[in-house]
């Protein structure tokens, strides 16, 4: 039974996909992936997700260089939900240019401040094409 | 604007709620919130989420005992996930009584293992009835 056999896929044929930093244990975004995306990220040892906007699957990093390498897959007990534990290479995940994606952290009373900062300007990361 | 309007609800009105030990770092478990399961869980300061097979709303530990404590709340980039930062009561996040959900250990070829001994029998903790 392949890997893909075991997943729970949503309706629209995505498994929820967390990367998490292999050292520090950071949680660095959430994705979606599809079956090509999760068969690929097993080949290229690398985190490739798909894009529910853009209708595509696309390698994390390929224009940011902010790729994250594979250390280890693992998949939750309902099969809905992959864990990647990547070494993020240029210790950004977030397209914002932050370590990683929760910067924003909420309050008692649910008021949201930001927490990091912008350690990259996104237009030196994308120019007009961000992911 | 209240943390709800800062979230990118989906279609179905939940969100992805991710918990991790907020003194570890593990990841414990993936699941869902509506806008009802996150006021409370803000309110209580404990993980509740919503319980898309029951159509309800669920207090994380309600019956088994293993409560997540809330220590941290943080939103997302593009508001579509929220990072729970908490106190796993019973160290048992899985409903197979296991201390998270991912036990499924990939290989390169997608072949799965399991890497994480149950802790505490599910009927143990919750008879017939497991949440």
């Amino acid at each position: 039974m392949s890997l893909s056999e075991h997943i729970n896929w949503n309706s629209d044929g995505l498994v929820a996909a967390i990367a998490q930093d292999w050292q520090s244990g950071e949680v660095l975004m959430m994705a979606w992936m599809n079956a090509e995306a999760l068969q690929l990220t097993l080949i290229e040892q690398r985190a490739i997700y798909y894009s529910r906007s853009r209708e595509k699957h696309w390698r994390k990093g390929e224009q940011s260089g902010n790729v994250q390498q594979l250390k280890e897959l693992r998949l939750d007990c309902d099969g809905d939900t992959v864990l990647l534990k990547v070494e993020q290479l240029g210790g950004i995940a977030c397209h914002t240019g932050r370590r990683n994606c929760f910067y924003r952290l909420a309050d008692a009373i649910g008021e949201l401040s930001i927490t990091d900062e912008v350690l990259r300007e996104p237009d030196d990361m994308y120019g007009d094409n961000k992911q």
